[in-house]
Parts: C-alpha cells; structure tokens; sequence
C-alpha cells in the first residue's frame, strides 16, 4: 500500500470531527469577490459547497454580482454612478440588475445541479423571503437601494427539508411592492440570523482582519465579539472591513454562534476552514470559551 | 335586500359544481401574448390564479416573454432573427434571454405575492425540472433553442405540498449542461403531462379554433381529440394554430384531461372558462362522453 | 364577451380577500328558525355551508329543531310547555327531543352529502363532546334541560382534519351519564370558544339589533363588545334577544373573534355576509380596530 | 396467597393467545335480540366489546332495534305491518325507524364513554358509509327497505385511526338521496366484508346452528364454509337461520377471516367466544386448515 | 353454560378498569431474586410482560443475574468478594460479568420472542443509555461498580414507539469510556425516573415492608411517601430494605407516580397486583389521595 | 498557503461523487480476522465505519469472534474442537460462545459511541432477526452451529430510521428457540440480502482473490459474477476462499449490488476501498456494465 493512499485515508478521517460538529447544522456561505469571477475558483467553491452539503450539513448560498451589474450598465450606454460605496440605483439600473442577478443566480444552480446536488434559485421576493425598506445612507436618497427590515424563512426551511440547496440572490420588495437591490453582506446577514445558522462564512477579497492593516503580517485568526466591537468601535481594521465587522458583530448578537471572513482568493478556503484544525482567515466566536473548545 | 347583492350570492354558488370538480386538481396555466403585455389583462389573469389557488386549485404557471427579449436585444444593438417562427438564439441573445425571463419570472412572483398568496419563480434548471435536446427545425441549426427531452416534477411536487404557487420560465439546459431557451408552449405541455395536469388552458391572442379561419363566425367551442387530429392532419385551423393543436393532442395523449385555448384579450377569461357553465374559447376533450359530462 | 358573464367575474374576484382571511378558519354556524322550516331557505343555507367548506372554509353547523319536538310531543298525546321560554323536559319529552333532533340531524348530514361534501352529524354524546349540568333557569327545575359545563373538541378537530364537515346536535349528557336537552344558542356559543372559532354565525327570524326595537329603522350593522355589553345590561333590544347578546358577549370574551347576528329568512344570508363588502345583519367585535379593517 | 386470587392469575395468563391473535384486527359485532332489550345483557354486551378495544381489537358494533320501532309505530297509532319477515316501511314508518334507531345508537354511545372509551354513534348516511338500493322480496315492494349496494368504509377507518369506538345504525340512502331502512345482520355483513374484517360475530337468540333444528342436541360448534353452504342448499338449520347463514357464507367469500352465531342471552358471550379454548355457539370458518389451527 | 366459564368472564371484565388505567403507560419492571433462579417462575414473569404488553402497558424490564456472576467467577478459579454487600469488581471480574449480563439479557429476549412478542436486549452502553461514575461506598474503592450519572432515554422511547420490548441489563460507561457494572435496583429506579414510568415494580425474595420486620404478621400493603421516608431515616423495616426504599423515596420524588415491591416468589405477582383491587406486597405512593383513589 | 493543506481540499473534493453515490444505502460490514484482534487496527476499522455513518451512508456491522471464544473455552478447561472449519459446538461451548460475542458486539458499540455515534448491540435473537436450522457439514452433526433460514430485518430498519448505526453478532434461535452459534460470513451475507445491501464488504486476512493463489502477483480488482461462479465451480482461488467466494455469488444473486473482499490488516482499507478511484482487495460485480461505470 503505497503512502500517498494511506495519506488520503488520513485526510478523510481528520475531517470527522467537523462532520459531527456540524452535522445537520445550516452553513450560511456568502459568495462574492474575486471568487466570482475566476472560472476555477468559481468551480472550487461550488463543489466546496456541494460536499458541504453531501456529508450533512445544510448550506444556503447568498451571492452577489456587482462587477457583472456594471459591465450591463455600460453595455446598454448608461454610466455606473456610486455614492458611500452603494450603487446609485435609479430604475433601469434596478432593471438591470434584476435580470443580471437572476442570471448569476439560474447559473449557479447549473453548476451545483451538474455536481449531482438538487438546487433551488431564488430571490428575495420568492415567499416573500426579504422585506425591505430604503437605504438612506448619511440621509441621502440613492435610489432603489434597500435595508432587510424582516425575513420570512419558510422558503427556506421547506427547501431545506425537501433536500434543496438555495441559492439566494439579494432582491426584495418593500410594503408597497417595490423592488430594491440589497448588499449581498446585509442579505447573508439577515438570512443567518433568521435561521439560526450555526455559521456564517464571508468569501471576501483580504486575507482576514489584520490588527494593523498596514502591516500583513497582523492578521487575525481569533477575535471574540468583544474585540470585533472595540474594532469596529475605533474604526480598526481598514475601512472596507468596518461594515463588515458590523455585519459579524450583529450576526453574532443575534444568535449566529461564528462568523468567518475568508480569503476567497485561496481554492477551497471554504473546505479548508471548515475540515482542518488550522482554519484559515479571521474567525470571530462568541465568547472565550468557544475558542478554547476549538483549539482542544 | 336589493337584487344586486342577491345576484352575487347565486354567481358564486353557479361556481360551486366547479370548485368541486376541481378541487385540489393540478391546472397549468400557460400564460403568454397579449396578456402580458397589457398592464390591466396581466392584473387579470394574476387575480384569476390566485382565486384559483385559494378555492382549492392548485394552479402551476408557465409563462413566455418573447417581446421583452426582442426589445433587449435591441437594446444592445443586435436584431433579433427569426427562422420558421423560431428566434435564432446565438449565445449573447440567450444571455439576453435569460436574464429577461428571469426578470418577468419574479415580476409574475411578486404580483402573487401582494394578492397574499405565496409563489416561486423557478426556471427549468432548478431542481433540474427541464431537461433538454437543441431543437433542429427542419434539420436547421439555429442556436439554443431546445425541445424539452424529459421533465423531473419533484420540486414542483413539493412546491405544491407546501402551498406555494410555482411560476416556471421555460429555460433548461441539455445533458452537457449548455442553456436553452424552450417554447413556452412546449414546456407548458410537457409540464403538464409530467404532474398528470387535470387541466391546460393556452391564453393566446385569438378567440379560439375556426372550423374555417377565414370565418369567424365558425368558431368551435369543443372539439374531440379525434377531431382534433384530423384538424392538424389536414392543415386547418390557420398556421399559427397548427403547432399548438399538435401540443394539445400530444398533452390529452399523455393523460391531461382537457386542454383550452382561451382569448386572453378578454378580461377574467381563465376564471369564466372555469366557473361558468358555457365556457369560452375552445376546449379539446379526450371524448365523445366527456363532452356530455359538461354539458349535463 | 356579455356583460353578464363579464360580471360574475367581477363578482368571484370581489370574494377573494375574504376566501383569503378565513382561509382554514373555523366558522359556527349557529342554524335554525324559519332556515330549517322553509325548504327552499333550507337549500340555501346547506349550499352556503358546502361552498364555505370548497373554499377552504373549515364551518361546522350547530343545529336546533324545537319545532319538529313539539309536533312529535303532540302526536304522542302530550302537550309542549314553556317556562321563561325554556321546554319543560320530563323523561318522555327528552325521549322524543333526542329522537327528533338526531333526525334532523342526518337529514342535514344527507343534504350536504347530496352536494358532494362529507359530512358526519354527532350529537354532544360522541367522544364525550358536550357535559352538561341542570340548568335550573330563576331557580327553577324545569327537568332535562342542560347548561354546557365542559367541551371536549378532539372528535371536532379529528373529522376537521380528516376534512368531514360536522353537524351537532345540542343533546349532552351529566357527570352522572343522564341524557339532557341543551338550547343550542348556547351550544354553538360553547362550541366556538372551545375551537377557538374565527367566527360564530347565528341564523335567526330577525333583521339583526335595533337600536330601539320598536322602530325597525335603527338596525344596528356592528356593535362593539362594549356597547353589546350596555346593551345588556340595560335591556335594551328586546326581550328575545338579550340573552343571545348575552351568548355573543361570553363568546367574544372567550376567544371568538367575530360573531353575527343574521336574518335566515333572507336567501343566503351566509354567503352574502361573508363574501361582500356590505355584510347584513349585525356584526359584534372585539374592538374599535377591528370594525376599521372592515371597512377598509 | 389464595388459590381464587392465583386463579385470576391463571385466566388472565389463558387469554394471552387471543389477545395476540386479534391484536390491532378489526371485529364487527352484530348487536341484537334479547342482548338489546334486557338491561343486564347489555351492559354485559357493552363491557365485552370496551374490553376488546382497550385490549387492543378494533370493534365495530352494527345494531337493530326492531323492537323499538314497533312499540313507537303503535305510539302513534299505526300498526307495525311485515312480509317475509320484512317490515313494511311506508314513509311516516321510515320517519319514525330513523328517530328510533339513532336514539339506540346515542344511547349506545353513551354506555361506552361511560366506560372511559371514546365512541362516535353514526348511520349509514354519515360519510356516504351505506349506499342503497330497494329490496324488493319476491318482486315485492315494501317501500324503504333497502338493500347495501356499496360501502365507503373511509369514516370508519378514519375513526378507528382516531382510536374511536363506531357504533352503527343501518340507515343509508340510494342514488337519488332516499332514506331506507337496511336488515342490521346486511348491514354488519356489508361492513365487515368492506373493512376486511377478520371476525364478524351476530348476537342472536338461539344457540347456534343445529345439525338438526328439532333436536337442541345437536348444536354444531364449527361448520366449514362448504357445509354451511349445503345448509342453505337444502334449507336445512330453522327458517330464520337460512337467511342469517347466506349472510355468513359471502361474508367468508369475501374475506371475514371467521364469522360467529352467538347466544346473546349468555352473559359475555362474546368474550368467552374470544378468549377462551372452547368458545360457544357456532363458528363458520373458511378452510378445514382453520379449524385444525384452533383447536391446536 | 358452566359456572367455571362464566367465572373467567368475570376476572377478564374485573381487568378492566385497570387496563383503562395504565393504557400506553410505561412501567419499569426490576426483575431479580429468586423469580430468576427458578425456571417456572422465570417463565411465569415473562408471561405476565408479555401480556401487559399485548393488552396495552408499555413494559421495560431490568434485569440482574448476581448468582449466574459468581457462579462463572468460580468457575474460572477465581473467589468471589463482597464489602458492604457490593460486588468487589476488579477488571477480570468485570469481564465475566458484562459476558454473563448480557448472555441472561439474551435469554429473557429469547423467551419473550418466543411468547409472540418483539423484544430487543441492549445493555446501558446502547444508545449510551446510562453514564455512570464510580462508587465509592464509604469511601472504598471497590473496583468497577458505578452509581448512574445520567440516563440519555432516546433507546428506549424509539424501541417504544417500533412496538419492541425493551430488556436491560445494568452495566454502563463512564466519561472515560470506562466499563462497569450497575446495581439492578439502581439502574432501573433511573430508568423509571428518566423516562416518567406511571409504575416501577420491584421483584424481590420477600413479602414487602413488614412495620416491625421480626413480625411478619405486620406486613404492611401501602405505604406513602412521608412513611417511607420516616423508615427509611428510622432504619426501620429490615436491614437490606433500607436502601431499597431509599430507591422508591428518590424514584416517587422525581415524577414516579407509584412503586412496588412485590414477593418474586409467588406465581403471577406482577398480574394479581396490578389486575384485581387487593393488590400483593408493598406499594409506596406520593399521597394520601392516591391511596383513596386505589381504595376507592 | 502551504501545499500540504491544499492537498487536503483535494482529498476531500476527490470523495465527492462516492460520497454521492453511496448517500443514504445501506453498507453491510463483516468484521472479522486481524482486523479485530490488533488494537489499532480495530480503533482504525471503527473509525472508518463512523465516517461512512456520519457522510450519510447506513452501514450496518456484522462481527465474528472466534479467537475469543477458543481462549474463553479454554479458560474454564475444555479443548476447541474443530470438523471441516466448523468449531463442534455442544451446549457449554454454545453457552460461551453467547457469552463472548456479545461482549465483543458491546465493546464495539461503546468504541462507536466514543467517537460520538449512537450505536445499538444486537444479535439474532432480537427482534427474532435470524431463524436457523442447524447446519449438517456433509451429513456430520457438530452441535449448535446454524445455518440462516430466515431473516427479519424490521428491527435493523427501525434502528436504522432512527439513525442508530447497528452491530449485529451473529447468534440465533430455530423454530423451537435453541440458541445456535452462524457464521458471521454467512450472517452478513444474508443480512445484506435481507436489507438489499448496495455493498457487502468482507474484512478478512488475505489481499484478495488470486488468479493463481500460489502466486501473491496474480490478485484480481474485479471479477463479475461469471467469473466468480467458475472460480468457485474450478475450486480455484485457495481453499478458504471458496466459501467466502460462494457466499459473494450468492449476495449478489439476490440482489446486492456489489460485493468486496478487503484486507482488513491494511489500515484503513475500508475508507479506501470506497472513497478512492483505485479499490483495493477484490470486488465481485453483477457485470460488465457496473465494471465499466467504476472505471469510467
């Protein structure tokens, strides 16, 4: 029996323990970044997924699409305008992106579906899932932007229970039905905290949370929520991560038990932080405790 | 009491023989033409389905969106081709085309759901609902454009077992996982062969089938399968009839009940069909005693 | 296209907000007084009771049939007596109530049969439903006549789950197993608040509450709990009718959201109270807020 | 300790094999005669069958109440009319057979929620259960005597799911929605053939079968359905056992494991006949192999 | 009809109201003593399981086997010894005993099996029925003895709910994974409060509590739970009783409702206590009211 | 990111599609040889087994023990004896034999909980799981030794819903409930019959099937079933190999899919068997076709 066979076996065994830790546990995966857009890498984190999903554990999938969004905006001659970072979305940008998301999202069902794993693609609007309101970001009105102001899960529970995989793209509509485009961040987010997911895993652009982003070689691999709000708090950690640590901070209040900000730029950094007992990028946990119980 | 309430209570229990027939009975829907395009006739036949599914139904919605591809396509500075009726759908006008059905899909799903009642935009790839083969008109080539080769009803099933309306957008991909687009005739029939469709009902852009299409005095308000038959074997009927005959008698073949070619010109056309003891447009029937059955 | 048939449309989509709020809601209907001698008002109340079934409606009929008791009292030799309206109910008379009315009873069953809903008629016997004690009205023994001390719903909620519609009849027995008559105002009453009824229908002889009862212009369409209360308590509405407001005013504490005093006499009372905007006779509710999403 | 307390040990430990033979199988017992009439009896008969069901059978109880009608016929002032055995049942007969037959039912039901059991008193109207047809003797007609043409046993095996005890008065209707009056051993055979029953046991008034009718010795206690069919060929056994025993011989043709002739004027007939080696009365049994299971 | 027949009539209807009682309760059946050394009366406690099974109750036995351990412990040339009356347990021992448990506990399922009953043995590491900790009586460490820490029921609720006769012989784990040996008494006491047993029945080698007990004139029948505790503080009743009553005292203060302990060696016990109103041996109950209830 | 971790990821995704294609079917294990003598080897084949139960397939192990029978029998001074590779089994030996299985089925049961899996310990006697008939080695009578006449897999699947991960050893009773020592080759075989195994896997002591069994260079990867039906017909393959080849033929004639011989002094075999491209040991299919699915 050669060595390289016996180091397979190995590998699958170490995994154990994941597996029965999350066992039947809902995993919620924002997709996004660069991760997005790499063919292979793209590859990488649907067949991650998929495996979740085959060895027990119940993921849902919430993507963006942003680079895509602009790239039809200039296609029909308008012009992408940003304000704060959100997109100035007048209505046939939101038209635009609609259709573009939804694209994304039948697409990603494709990929999953030809892994031999059953998907659904919705939207927030399917069930009702995600009502929303307007954005005011400083106040001002950035057009068809929205806030998750409540989810109705049930969509996602009956898809759950009849073996799917949902895979949700970030539109909703507000109490006059209108319909708003919402931070796939804030969508991953609100959808976590609905089902009490077990955790919630950001496939970002950045190694993780460095404790001085000037300095590489600070990254994070453990803060507990206290740290996280002491970042957030004094504007720590670069600019781009604040928002998102505001996201994990109010995931973890809300009964998510762990939040990760992963690399997505690393093949499998979602198989690798999840089945290793290295993990990889910047973990952000509840309490002491927790990390103890993950370093034993 | 005035007359006029009086007359609203004998209205609704004339539908009472009706809403029993049909109870808990799959009715597929394949909505398309002029309907959609009207804002007031697509409020229509919303308000229909959902009356449908609330008395007990439980109606599956398949629609097209082939006026809103042509003008997108437009939009980008291509012309849209057409060869036998067929759009030549290279791979940047199936881009356009999915992204635009998709759109129309949850636009559909949202009208339900201000009416109060749950739906799911789904296309023929979630689950894997439509599998496809390219469809070569007279042996030509034109794109991805594709016969529905067989159907998986699972997520519809359990759509339906969980209460949701389910919309279908007519794409699916082939057995190498490419994306087609399918005459929403086609996939409509097919879906309704696949769940055993107590009923199909066609909203088109005409009053029915003419004995002789040059007079519209002659139109036919039932017609057998072996009618039927003889009506495409001998070329009656008008052109664009011929292919939906042809569909009608495959889906009555294949153990749908009764198939209807309804004008969806008319405001409520779906709901009167159903709930009224004349009936409107042309209904093609598996046999003489059928006939009898609606007429007693 | 008529504008006849156009209207009934018209007339089926004005009914959907109303299928939708009562959507497998359970609804009392309280039914006797000229609707169960009239043979055709019979008819109708029966159809009216089988469509709110077919829409998804979960009623259940409480019946009475003091009529049919004093014409069998009297073909045996005997003659009815009253006091303060309640029958005197000797053993022999008891014999013949619980013989007459479990008649009418499964002539009730076989008329909702004959319209092709299942249906089961019990009496407060089965499954130990109604238990009763003396009912000794002003102190007085006036025999087999029963108050409903306790309600046990299991066998209700079986033959709802198992979609039968159910027909009491108001006959109960003690904690001693003796067989008691039961006025069925208070059945129905007692049954709503056990099953936690949306609704509770009583079809009576009179147009509903007057404001003065000698002046047949001051009907009253919907009356607060608290002006019912008033009502009451100053005998105000006429003699017959207070203690049904009594009934009305203990069930609406109890959990019943709505209950409505109809006219039987008029042809499908039911039907018209619930599925138009207008209503008939007089509603009593909860609160102020209520009547506002009325008339909304 | 005692030897009476060690022989209740001893009889209990004898019914064993019984009990585990019949458990969770389904029991129709024909309840009528004198067991009716006189008040001990019954409540023998009523204990017996409370005791299969909490030992874990599934009774069906069928019953008469001839006598009762007739003392109500003359009540009224009419005079109780037969031929062939047969009551004559005019309309105002019919009326009064109705009243008084479910009068016993509820009684009945009573009797056993006395015992703690839960039981549901219905007729043959209640679920569509008995569908009729008119029975004409010889080519006579005796008005609403009807014979059982179909039986939809759904609410038995929906009350029995439900752990409910049914209790059945044989009563049904015909096609056109006619009331008639159904022979309770017709009623009890159609029933436990339509439910598969594995033992259907007729409480009567004599002991059994006689080899012959004239000698009280020679009571047969096991007949095979061959001979019980030469019995009736030769009219053999007493005329009104004729009848009784072609009600036997189609319910074994059509599946009732073993049929039963009782003494129901022994007290616990029934269960003795159950749980005990020698068991009383007649049994008629499908195959010789049964007869040999037994008495090993 | 024989008086000797009637008679069993009678014993079967006097079970009644106690199969009524305990109908779908648990009831934890300590099986030890003498009862498991003699072979009738082994197959006499079989047989009495066997029928509360098949009438109704949802028996669990646990078991002991004492003797059968020392017996094999000398057969391997080692000598059995005892502290305090518990087993000195080093690991040779150890092995011998949880070879010989679960040789008995196979033996009891053989037996039952063979009565027409489904039985399933599991010892406490099934399922990880029982976590234990060391013993240490008086502070001695006696080798591999355990006290139970915890009962994780789900075993024996899903053999319940599948119909199966759960056998359990008393040996468990510790947090380490460590085997050891459970006194019966202990493990079934446990047991009963872990899953809420209505009934814990202990089998032993005497009459029950005798209130003086060199007088066995002053066997005493029912005892509450007040007395008991004074007997037990009191050293009252005999020196091996004290820690048996302890037993009831801790099994009655966590939620079971009645304890027994009865003479193993008469023939039936277990039936004639729990079928006829005299009951045998001691029964301990929560309170006065019980007493007047069983009285009663 | 180091190599040696990415490689891990692609381990893990390269057990995707077995994972895939086993998810959910039932795996039957025969434990035996080495294997079960080697500390670590054991703890590695308990491993594997968790990991297959906890990526969702349903394996059920079955376990010999011979070599702790013979110490056992020698302990207490009696001789092993042997007839044609069958151990003569008189009743003390039977008695010890029982004994020590079903401690070996316990120790398994807690190695698996330790790993945090429920497991349950059965033999063939619960649930009545194996009816034998005593085995007659060419006409020689050798004592308590069955062979399998029937199996009742109801207990497996019940454990099996309920997620537990069963242990079987291999002891039954025959039609007069005599214990009998089987096989465990044979026990598995026909257990993975019974439960339509999708694999049967035998961990024995040798690499595989040889073509020339004098020649370790000639192991064969696959045989169908032809060729295996010839080995056994030829006598090839080795002397110990036969029985085991003709219990593989007969496997797979009734219905397993595929059938392996694994060498279980391999760590970790199993595991490798199933979750790499390779294989190793033998596997004997059902034909061409399944051989060519495998390799493509």
């Amino acid at each position: 029996m050669d060595s390289q066979i016996m180091h397979k076996a190995e590998v699958l065994i170490e995994a154990l323990p994941y597996i029965q830790r999350f066992n039947r546990k809902i995993i919620v995966v924002k997709y996004g970044g660069s991760a997005m857009v790499d063919g292979q890498l793209k590859k990488n984190v649907v067949k991650d997924v998929v495996l979740l999903k085959l060895v027990g554990f119940k993921p849902i999938i919430v993507h963006g699409g942003g680079k895509e969004i602009s790239s039809w905006v200039k296609k029909v001659g308008m012009e992408p305008q940003f304000v704060n970072g959100f997109r100035v979305t007048d209505e046939p940008t939101m038209e635009i992106a609609e259709m573009v998301l939804n694209r994304v999202n039948k697409n990603l069902v494709q990929m999953v579906q030809e892994l031999g794993v059953k998907a659904v693609g919705i939207s927030g609007k399917d069930g009702g899932l995600l009502n929303v309101e307007k954005k005011l970001p400083d106040g001002q009105d950035i057009g068809y932007v929205g806030n998750v102001k409540h989810v109705s899960p049930k969509l996602l529970y009956d898809l759950l229970e009849k073996d799917f995989l949902p895979i949700v793209c970030p539109i909703g509509y507000d109490d006059s039905f209108r319909t708003y485009n919402i931070n796939a961040d804030d969508a991953a987010c609100a959808i976590a905290k609905a089902v009490n997911a077990e955790k919630l895993a950001f496939l970002t652009d950045v190694e993780g949370v460095y404790r001085d982003f000037e300095d590489k070689s600070t990254l994070i691999s453990e803060l507990t929520l206290n740290e996280a709000e002491r970042f957030v708090a004094q504007g720590m950690a670069g600019g781009g991560m604040i928002p998102k640590l505001q996201s994990c901070v109010d995931a973890l209040k809300q009964g998510v038990s762990r939040v990760h900000i992963l690399d997505g730029r690393i093949p499998h950094c979602l198989l690798l932080e999840i089945f290793t007992n290295k993990g990889i990028g910047t973990a952000i946990l509840n309490s002491e405790e927790e990390r103890y119980f993950y370093e034993g």
